[in-house]
């Protein structure tokens, strides 16, 4: 019965889109409870309705972007209830954005799949509940780690010791699940010259963004070492393209932020002061939101470019957001393989499919669009130069949390738009066109083939 | 024989766009022969060797940004010269543009065909010179035409009827070519108040940027009505994705023009001023890149959007640049075939090719990423604005030659830039990928096709 099982697989994604944004209204219904108790806030600070509802859509989304600064309005206690919904937002972006893409039939690796596919190669709840369990314990462990490291580390930055835990831990969770959130007031730049912080958050920034098939192959690369095993460890071409992409966009961004900045930011700078400029804010693109300098003493071409990395983002089933890292290497691909001629993308003796290669291609445009559309309407709405609103529009699209500053300062209308476009950049383009699209319709009838003239 | 009739096919699509590189070349440097002579120039006037070639690469890619004023740089006769070098560019441009789309296999009306196609449905040599007389012919109607009803009109203008005739023939031949070059020294800026001449040049804009094959078929209906010829008369897909889309465009940018500036540069101005203000401006952006205004009294949502505009551009097979109208269309009607959960985009009864729809997105893809990576180059070597700049980026990539003023105070990199893309806008991206792109590869053999995740 091809027929019955193909309408039970469309209820199945229609279903889980549905899920995805019942998640998100309940997750940010609730998160605004909590950021709206008083004895979370700090002494005398307080927090209009709307700005609550950003601050829980900035954190559900782990975007960043704040309207009012979060060592201010919250307390100790909202510290660490705020990095349980960051935690919690995380971890459910990563769960259900893996999940959606193994019903949609990706290849994500064999184990991904392995994890969820239980009796008759049937996808079910409980294999949802377990994918959900082993990314909670992979986060978990990363933030561990990552806790015990800075909170040792901060001893030494802060009187107490439950400061130093506290800072440690907001620190780790924020960093893990590239949040972008900070309660040092000032997001890294009180570490700008504390390359060890750097680094460190820099490797969590990273095993957060880089996408929890790639972590869970690597788990087993790691586990086969142990066990002795020698059988050949194969990565999946998900993980090659991905991994690649990932550290490319680093690599790029950071030597042009070196090259850009080198007369203007980094005039009076040594070296290595500038490489971890450059390296951080490169890194920090890819998603994590946090910054070690002011983002405005960069020059214009830099904020041009930052705005087009975190406009391409993480990596798919990921705490990231944008179109995402595999979708911007196909484009790529695909560009390459036509100028050299080849009818169809190879790569890693792997074919790209040519429905992968179309549904690249919608999601980067219409996600160009809606982010110009945007631009567009907000220097209509707002008083900030194109630049700082075009920064704003990516870093929002990107759920990176970078900012110019100018987020505080938005119009109500300019808020909506940014909320909007964090939910849109967070469940992806591709679940937002399945969102409000209609049911696949096989073709009844066809009409002939015209060819047109193409630009 | 499939094999050699493919070899040839591909040898004569290979050196067709050799031809256009050769016409490029060769009627760039014929340009700035002609334009550094002494005797074209205003008495004391002189122009650099670069600014010379920048205007010839501009004139022969009807652009018309302008390192130095045309009205008090060149005498009556070199205004005379530039007009026929217009001409050239222009229809050169309209010739190759539409040869190379039938060389491809593009469909773009019967008629259009049947023009160059002779013996064994083989395109020649004289196929080629039988189109190019044929739109020589459809142009100078249509200039002859714009030269009488606009030298006539000016009689009122100009205090001798010479200095009428030369104006009218030069605004004319401007208009249809879409070069965008003026002799009044301030585009049409005299011209704000005076409707009728708007008029006329929006006509004539409209009908050099529409596309060949549009003429020919509206050419053709006309006749057929002349010769009380009944036959129901079809237009062909392109025809109508075209004017549509075309049409569509003015419509949208007018309206948002109108909308952006009702309280900014209309909040002094009448409804009619402010509704031709619109509609002109947006017109200009399909190609013309002539203005009744200064464009930097305009604000910056308007500015940013007709930056789209321009980047977009004119139909196919015509004297406009940019990624054209139907490549954007078909982007689009993908989109919303997605989004509608359709297998095929579905068209006025006709099917858009899977092969039309990537290439689509090639060039789009491409030409974006070439204008941001422009822009942000600009961004280090130029002291302008952002906006100023993208602005200029988008002119010179649709060839409109709108700007916000900076061309002349171009360094002479950014010159070079400048110069690049609107050579890259006008041939196409499409040709633009052929001549760097190797031969096409059968496969010869095939990988596995692996699925993978996309944003
Ligand atoms: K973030
Ligand atoms: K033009």
């Amino acid at each position: 019965m091809p027929f019955f099982s193909k309408q039970f697989k469309l209820a199945k994604q229609l279903s889980t889109v549905q899920l995805i944004v019942l998640f998100y209204v309940v997750a940010v219904a609730f998160s605004t409870i909590v950021l709206s108790m008083p004895f979370f806030k700090a002494e005398g600070a307080s927090l209009s309705f709307i700005d609550t509802l950003f601050t829980a859509i900035s954190a559900i989304s782990v975007t960043g972007l704040t309207v009012a600064s979060t060592a201010e309005t919250f307390n100790a206690a909202g510290h660490i209830a705020l990095a349980f919904i960051l935690q919690f937002g995380g971890i459910g972006i990563m769960t259900l954005g893996t999940f959606i893409y193994i019903l949609f039939g990706k290849k994500i690796g064999i184990r991904a799949r392995q994890l969820i596919r239980q009796d008759q190669n049937r996808t079910t709840l409980s294999g949802l509940v377990k994918l959900m369990l082993k990314i909670l314990q992979l986060i978990l462990i990363i933030e561990l780690i990552g806790t015990v490291i800075l909170s040792t580390y901060f001893l030494s930055y802060y009187d107490t010791w439950t400061e130093a835990l506290i800072q440690g831990f907001f620190g780790a969770v924020s960093a893990t699940t590239n949040a972008g959130f900070d309660i040092t007031g000032n997001s890294l730049i009180p570490f700008a010259d504390d390359y060890f912080v750097q680094f460190i958050n820099i490797v969590l920034l990273i095993l957060g963004a880089i996408g929890f098939p790639v972590l869970i192959e690597i788990q087993d690369l790691i586990r086969g070492k142990e066990h002795g095993i020698n059988e050949k460890h194969a990565f999946s071409l998900f993980t090659k393209l991905t991994t690649i992409t990932f550290f490319g966009l680093i690599v790029v961004g950071g030597v042009l932020i070196f090259l850009f900045e080198r007369t203007h930011f980094f005039a009076d700078k040594s070296w290595h002061e500038s490489f971890f400029y450059s390296l951080f804010q490169s890194a920090t693109t890819r998603n994590g939101g946090l910054a070690t300098m002011d983002m405005n003493q960069f020059s214009v071409p830099t904020l041009l470019m930052m705005s087009g990395l975190m406009f391409i983002g993480a990596s798919p089933s990921s705490v990231g957001g944008g179109i995402r890292t595999t979708t911007f290497a196909i484009m790529l691909l695909s560009i390459f393989s036509y100028a050299k001629g080849n009818e169809t993308i190879k790569v890693f003796g792997r074919q790209i499919s040519q429905v992968d290669i179309m549904r690249s291609y919608i999601v980067i445009t219409t996600a160009a669009m809606l982010c110009i559309a945007s631009t567009i309407v907000l220097t209509v709405t707002e008083d900030f130069s194109a630049l700082a609103i075009l920064f704003e529009v990516a870093s929002a699209f990107g759920t990176t949390g970078l900012s110019l500053g100018i987020t505080p300062e938005l119009s109500v209308v300019g808020k909506f738009i940014i909320m909007f476009l964090m939910f849109v950049g967070r469940i992806g383009i591709f679940s937002f066109l399945f969102i409000i699209r209609g049911k696949e319709k096989k073709d009844v009838f066809r009409y002939p083939t015209e060819k047109i003239i193409i630009g």
